[in-house]
């Protein structure tokens, strides 16, 4: 088998280390600018106000480009999405009105281990003395950065030159390592003040214990050699620890079939010889399914263990089975090991290379099905619309699927080549789409985005739009218009009216925002038609329009529907 | 003079005590329902979501009308805005991507002293054990209740039954004490529950030290008598706590003239002979700033002294010359009474009737000027269109300017009648115009609701027109379109290209949301036009987009951006 060299690989960047030649004619702003650079960010995402805009003088002034977005929670999904394609991303908005938009964005970030980097401003330290009420304070003046204590792994205000620049160090340094949110707060006159002396960042270096990670090593690699239907489930961290070459190795090397959870759908392309397909528990494709819960021995690599996830906790999965690893515990059956990394330990079983019992591999559902035969006049299925459009994806596609069933139903869809599916399918905040087709975007420009999301996630956000036309991206926008909160229907059955959403003449908003093209459509045949002109058109983004039954859903949420009836 | 019958009194809610029947049959969520009824609260704005949807269902069938927005921080903004013109106002959403989308219209409320309570669902009790990660969840299951301690005055989290009911008594009575945010979250298992038992609250009755009050009254009473030239400053607090008539009681029985600040403006009615502007330090008009520097005697009532709402600490106040009265504190010249009520200070004064020399009363602006002559060819500036805007206000207006030069334009508006004025003038936070005319329209449907507002607060939240358009309001919304974010560009001086937003074709935007019109203006003469069809047009909302040249901008932002030039 070849090196998988065309799956997507987040950029390791567990080796940058504070910049060595002299940094003392910096000011802040330009020593956390050139710190950002090192870590790969091109793009910072966000919105001036007053107390940020000598920074964003410094921003301009510096090669990281502003993107400027309409809203600072969608700025804060662009940095997200950008972190999940590039590695790191960053969002810079002013005090409080900016800062405290962000909450669920940063959050969404949090839960799902984006490294994002929050930037603010702050009143200045010689505007407070006598603690006046200063525009845009909440309670007092720490009351921004108390919140996102809850929110991010790491923060700093940066108030005192003598420790700014070792702050930054440290900060930037936990984002990378835990690949989770931090909050760099700065009081307005701190960007330009030159510190007269620095204190140089000792930066930690986690390892693991040596004995620990053999033993561990050891026994897994025994584990495997015993069963007789091993089987690896996927995770999200082995992409943001820039592990999946590694995954395929330890696969390939060994002869075991892979599976991934729906957070880390994408992690290896689906069109690989051992995939098998998504695991979700009773959720998802009974084949899938039954293959890992039938498995003698489940290598779980980099999976959280959530709801959604794994099915709404359908999943049923004996810990006796199981070895189960990520960034923050190593568990085999019963027992834990402690100071293990995750890089280290997978890196370790791949080399060395345990001989697994040969299974025979059932193909992915997308892969596996007849060929897609139009029928033109068919009103237009969600489950048709997903079977066509994964037709289309090509190896330089990026997917982001919103929440709701365009989540469910996209899980069917088959990553292949440098395909990326992003969706935030543990936090579920509904609204992501379209801002981090901004982040992905400016992330790999020349990749083909595509968004799927329901009417009521695009109301939330979708006016987003906005800053893909601004920049001539050709992203391709399919909302799915059932006139309400469609999951929602299913899963509290009832007539209520709440689940309502206003209806829009979506396909009209390209005319508004001055680009692109809109569509509507209603029929499997202008669907089709309509896919193929937008995939062709490189000159704008396209907006389909698709009307959709109102109980028109996918498998999977029925299934889901079913199972949390007796659940709730 | 006659009795003030015709100014907008916020309802006093300050015997609001908990119901004297039986209430032992009801659950937790319909308790909750019936509390808020009790305080006047009529609708509900918010987005349903998997962790509220059991209350929703008990919201959908009780007499409170469930308001759906398109995002959660706008149903924040819109609770807000119908608690400022009603009195109180509740939101309500799902856990985390719902809360956590909150954070910044409730910070908002808290700063600017607006009760809105914050109602939120979060994972069943049972549905916790083994503390797995269901979705939606953060760090752990406090996070969101850690993060709104930090934004309100007072929360609960509903996961004990016995306690419940009087817990919704304690909190909802704390955000009509304080005129503050409240925080309730209820376990979505606990909605259905009824209490086996209940503990009554025991309403903690806040009263004056007898005392106290009467040496502070008679002090006060004294300083005016003796003052040659005593003047009231009004602020916001007075509506807050239902004051307003007490006000001109006061005024009118004594004889001293009153300003207010911008927070505070149509606290009183601008037409009121005793009127004499707003008060905005270096950044208002002359005249005023005069008549309030040069007073021996300056009776500030519930006034915040914050940096916007005072003219960015342009105000030039002696305390020695003072009396400072808020719900927090009461200040003679430099010393301080403890124990003393807003109300009771200012009804005990008005009572007092203390006589004040006579002074000159100047009359405001925008009654003193000429006549508005129409140039029927010149482009419109924002000046002249808040000049012709002047003319169109009736007794039953509602104006909301959003945050930048549309609310430093709009304070030249003179309210009269039930004229009211909301703007977020001390927080600050772009985007509230909108989603707020949401609530306003709900509070007062049959009041005609002005927005003006600002290219780059409009692309953050004007989709919300999408609720003013389902509920058939007549809601007139005035883009000021300087094609980015104007306020900054004047207080940050340079050509920077992060304060442009990208142009949208705004008046197309009734098309896209199937109802209304729109409107697009270049000259006085349009402006003329459109604004007399759109007060005629009671059939829908009407969007009028006026261009703007780059530089054009209000008095008051010219005096700000000179005064800023010299401090930061």
């Amino acid at each position: 088998m070849s090196r998988p060299t065309t799956i997507p690989i987040a950029p390791n960047l567990s080796h940058v280390a504070p910049p060595a030649e002299s940094v003392a004619q910096l000011t802040i702003g330009q020593y956390l600018i050139r710190r950002l650079q090192d870590y790969g960010i091109g793009h910072v995402f966000g919105i001036p106000g007053d107390y940020i805009l000598n920074f964003y003088a410094e921003l301009e002034k510096s090669p990281l480009e502003v993107v400027g977005c309409t809203r600072e929670d969608c700025a804060g999904f662009a940095a997200d999405a950008y972190a999940r394609v590039h590695g790191m991303g960053a969002v810079c908005v002013t005090y409080c009105v900016g800062g405290l938009s962000l909450c669920n964005s940063v959050a969404g970030a949090y839960a799902e281990k984006s490294p994002v980097v929050v930037i603010t401003g702050s009143p200045g330290l010689r505007e407070r003395v006598n603690n006046p009420l200063l525009h845009h304070r909440v309670r007092d003046f720490r009351t921004q950065m108390e919140v996102f204590e809850k929110l991010c792994i790491a923060g700093t205000d940066l108030s005192d030159p003598v420790v700014a620049f070792r702050e930054i160090d440290r900060v930037l340094d936990a984002a990378n390592r835990y690949k989770r949110p931090v909050y760099i707060e700065m009081p307005r006159d701190m960007v330009g003040v030159v510190p007269e002396m620095q204190q140089p960042y000792q930066r930690p270096v986690p390892t693991s214990d040596r004995n620990t990670l053999v033993e561990a090593v050891r026994e897994a690699a025994e584990f495997i050699e015993r069963a007789e239907r091993p089987v690896i489930v996927a995770g999200v961290e082995l992409h943001r620890f820039g592990l999946q070459d590694k995954l395929v190795e330890l696969a390939e090397a060994s002869g075991i079939a892979m599976t991934a959870t729906m957070l880390g759908k994408s992690v290896v392309r689906e069109t690989h010889p051992l995939y098998v397909g998504l695991y979700e528990g009773a959720m998802g494709d009974d084949t899938v399914t039954r293959f890992v819960e039938e498995s003698d021995c489940v290598l779980l690599l980099g999976t959280f263990m959530t709801d959604i996830n794994l099915g709404i906790y359908t999943a049923n999965l004996d810990p006796a089975n199981c070895i189960y690893v990520t960034s923050e515990q190593l568990r085999i059956r019963h027992h834990h090991y402690h100071n293990v990394l995750l890089e280290d330990f997978v890196t370790s079983l791949a080399e060395a290379r345990p001989k697994a019992a040969p299974r025979v591999v059932p193909r992915p559902k997308g892969l596996a099905q007849d060929a897609y035969v139009l029928a033109a006049d068919a009103p237009i299925t969600i489950t048709r619309l997903i079977a066509r459009l994964n037709q289309a994806l090509d190896d330089e596609t990026i997917v982001i699927a919103d929440i709701g069933d365009s989540l469910f139903a996209a899980t069917e869809l088959v990553t292949r080549g440098r395909t990326e599916f992003l969706s935030p399918a543990y936090y579920t905040s509904m609204g992501f789409s379209v801002p981090a087709a901004v982040g992905a975007q400016f992330a790999r420009p020349d990749a083909r985005v595509v968004v799927v999301a329901g009417d009521g996630a695009f109301q939330m956000t979708g006016m987003e739009m906005s800053t893909l036309v601004r920049h001539g991206f050709s992203t391709i926008i399919i909302v799915l218009d059932n006139k309400g909160y469609g999951t929602e229907r299913f899963l509290h059955p009832g007539d209520w009216s709440f689940n309502n959403v206003h209806p829009w003449q979506y396909h009209r908003l390209p005319e508004v925002l001055g680009g692109g093209t809109g569509y509507e459509v209603l029929t499997e045949g202008e669907f089709d038609d309509v896919l193929e002109k937008a995939w062709a058109d490189r000159s704008g983004i396209s907006l389909i329009h698709v009307h959709l039954s109102l109980d028109d859903r996918s498998k999977a949420l029925d299934r889901l529907a079913e199972k949390l009836k007796h659940r709730v």
